[in-house]
C-alpha cells in the first residue's frame, strides 16, 4: 500500500506516536495531549516581537534542546517547506494556523520517539506539547514536564511570581498548561446522554470542542476534553483533575455500550456492519461522512462486533484521508470530487489490507 | 446454502423457469409473460357457480391437460397446502388472492419444465400461463397457445362469434389475452424521462404498473408492462405490438444507461457499489429497502461495474426475501423484526456464495 512509507511521513515523522492507538482505554480514548506555553524572559511577545528576535528565540530554543536532550530527531523550519507540506503538519495538530501565516519565523522540533512536539513562534514563543495514544496523561505530563526543566537549565522563561508563567494570551497564564483528551463517544450520543455529560464537564472547570480545534463542530463523534483555566490551580491538580474526569466519561462511555448491548444489539451490529459495508465499497467519500461511518466501524471494533480491524487502521484512517495527506499521497492539487474519490479509494485499500493481514 | 433445495421448491417446483435470467435482453427484461382467460361452455362464470360444479370444472381441466399433453408436471389442490404453501405461490405469481380466498375448488397444474402454468378456478375457469425469462413473447405465446389447443381438442370453451372468449370480467373478453413484460427501468428512473416513457405507454393501449400486481407501487424501479385491451384485435396483432413497444423501451433503457455512462460513470459506481456494500453487510434489511438496492446492484451488473453476480442471483433474491419464502426456508412465523433480520441473513449468504463461485 502507497501509504506510511518514509517519504510520506515527511516532511516530520513525529507527533504520530498517538496513531498505534495500543495505549489503556484505546477504545474510547484516542490520545492525551499535554501542552506548556512557554516565553522568554528577555523578548517581547507575539505583538510586539520583531522578526530578527524572532529569529533569537527560535535559535535559543533550539540549541537549548539540542544541548541537553538526546530525543530530538528532527528539526524544520516553516519557511523551508512547501504548502501542502504545511497542511500535512496542520491536518497532524503538529502546527497552527498562525504558526502557517507567520511561517517566516516559525518551526518544529520534533523527539521522544514521535511523542514530543516544540512549536516554535506560536502565539508563543514555545508550546511544549506531548501526545501518547490512549489515556496516558501522568506519561504525557512527564514528557512535557521534562522536557519544561530541560529547557529551563538553559534558558530564562517569563515567569511572575503570582501569576507564573506569563503567556501572549491571558486565558494560559500561570501554569501554561492546557491537558486534553481526545474521547470517542458514540454510546453517549447514540444514547443521548452526551448532552447531560457534557454540562458536567463545564460545570467542574472541563471544556470540550471537536476534532478540529476551537469553535469546530463535533463530527463522528469525537470529543476533546480539556482544562478551563490554567490559573490558580498547581499542573498535578490541572492532571489529576483532568484523569479523574476522564475515567468518569469513559465508564459513562462504557455503561452506555452495555445498555446498546442489552437493548439494541440487533440495530447496532445493523449500523457498524452497515458502516463497514459502505466504507469498503464506497466509490466517493466526503470527509464527514467518512468520519461518521468511521465513527461506527471504530464502535464495532471496540465492542467487538467487527474483529478482523485494528484500532491503529481506524487512527491511520483519521489521519491519512484528510485532505492535505489525500494530496501527499497523489502528488498533486485535488478537486473535491477527486479527493471523495481518492478518499473512497484509499480507505477501501486500507480495509482490504486489514482485512487479510489478521484472521479471527 | 440452506436455498432452492427441492424440498424448499416445494409446493410445487414450477413457475420458476423465469429465474435463469437467461433470455434475450435479460439485463433489462426479467421475464415475459402470455395469460390466456378460458370458461367453459357448460358452466356458470365465477360469481354464479357452485362448489360441485367448481369441483367438475377442475377435472375436466385437469383430465383434458393430462390426457393430450406430455408436459404436466405436478397438480396441486390449493385446499391440500398449508398456509405457507399458499402465500409462497402467491409470491411467485402461481397462484391470485381470489384463488387462495376460495382455495376449496381451486387447483394450480403445472408443466413444461416450469414455463407453463394453470390456474384452475380462479376469476375465470382456467386460465393458462406462460413465463419465460428475459424477453421472449413468442416462446411465451406460443407455449400459451399450444396449451390452448391442447385443451380445446377435449374441451368447449365458452366463445361468442362477435366478441370471441368470454370471462368473468369483461375486461378480458376477446381474445382472453394479457401480455406482459417484467422490465427493470433503472437509468430511465435516475435520468427522469420514465414518465415520458409511461405516458407513451398509455397512448398506445399498454398499462404498467409494479412488480405485485393491480394497485402496487413500483419499488426497485420494476415495471409491468401489459396491454390494456383484449377486444377489437387479433392475438398476432396484440403480441406483436407488445413485442415491439417492448423493444423500443429496452433501447430507452440502454441508452439512458449509456447517458449515466458518459455523464456520470463516478456517481454511477459509488451507487451500485454502495448498494453492493449494504446489501453484503446489513444485519436487517426491510424488503422495500432491499428491492431498492437490489436495483442498484442489478443496474451494476448489466453495466458490468459489479463483475462478480449472475442475474440469476439477483432474480433468486428477489424470490426468496419474500415474507412466506423466509418463512418457509425458517421453518416458522417471523415477526417483522425478525423477518427483516433473516433477509439480511439469506442476502449476505448469497452474494457471499455468488462471490466464491466465479472470478473474473
Amino acid at each position: 500500500m502507497n501509504l506510511p512509507s518514509d517519504d510520506l511521513l515527511q516532511p516530520v515523522e513525529g507527533g504520530l506516536a498517538w496513531i498505534t492507538g495500543d495505549g489503556p482505554h484505546a477504545g474510547v480514548i484516542l490520545s492525551t495531549r499535554i501542552r506548556l506555553a512557554r516565553n522568554l524572559e528577555r523578548y517581547p511577545f507575539r505583538e510586539t516581537i520583531s522578526g530578527s528576535q524572532q529569529e533569537l528565540v527560535m535559535e535559543e530554543i533550539v540549541e537549548a534542546f539540542e544541548s541537553t536532550s538526546n530525543d530530538m530527531r528532527q528539526f524544520v523550519r516553516l519557511a523551508d517547506l512547501p504548502e501542502t507540506d504545511l497542511t500535512v503538519l496542520l491536518e497532524r495538530h503538529l502546527v497552527s494556523r498562525e504558526m502557517v501565516k507567520f511561517r517566516e519565523a516559525s518551526g518544529l522540533l520534533v523527539g521522544d520517539g514521535g511523542r514530543l512536539a516544540l512549536l516554535i513562534n506560536e502565539e508563543d514563543h514555545v508550546r511544549i506539547q506531548a501526545l501518547t495514544p490512549g489515556l496516558q496523561i501522568e506519561t504525557s505530563w512527564q514528557i512535557a514536564s521534562r522536557t519544561d526543566e530541560t529547557l529551563r537549565s538553559q534558558l530564562r522563561f517569563a515567569y511572575h511570581h503570582r501569576f507564573g508563567f506569563l503567556t501572549s494570551c491571558p486565558t494560559n497564564t500561570g501554569t501554561g498548561l492546557r491537558a486534553s483528551v481526545l474521547a470517542h463517544l458514540p454510546a453517549l450520543v447514540l444514547t443521548r446522554e452526551i448532552a447531560k455529560v457534557l454540562q458536567g464537564l463545564a460545570q467542574i472547570g472541563l471544556t470540550f470542542r471537536g476534532l478540529y480545534g476551537e469553535g469546530s463542530d463535533v463530527i463522528g463523534n469525537y470529543f476533546q476534553i480539556s482544562n478551563q483555566t490554567t490559573l490558580g490551580k498547581s499542573e498535578d491538580e490541572l492532571v489529576d483533575h483532568l484523569g479523574q474526569i476522564t475515567r468518569q466519561v469513559i465508564e459513562y462511555e462504557e455503561n452506555a455500550r452495555q445498555v446498546l448491548v442489552r437493548d439494541a444489539l440487533d440495530e447496532i451490529e445493523d449500523k457498524v456492519w452497515r458502516a463497514y459495508g459502505l466504507m469498503t465499497c464506497a466509490r466517493s467519500l466526503s470527509f464527514d461522512e467518512m468520519m461518521n461511518l468511521l465513527s461506527a466501524v471504530r464502535l464495532g471494533v471496540s465492542m467487538k462486533l467487527l474483529p478482523r480491524i485494528g484500532v491503529s487502521t481506524l487512527n491511520q484512517l483519521l489521519l491519512w484521508t484528510q485532505i492535505a495527506h489525500l494530496e501527499k499521497r497523489a502528488g498533486r492539487k485535488l478537486d473535491k470530487r477527486e479527493r471523495e474519490i481518492e478518499r473512497a479509494s484509499l480507505v477501501r485499500e486500507m480495509l482490504a489490507e486489514e482485512g487479510q493481514d489478521t484472521d479471527e
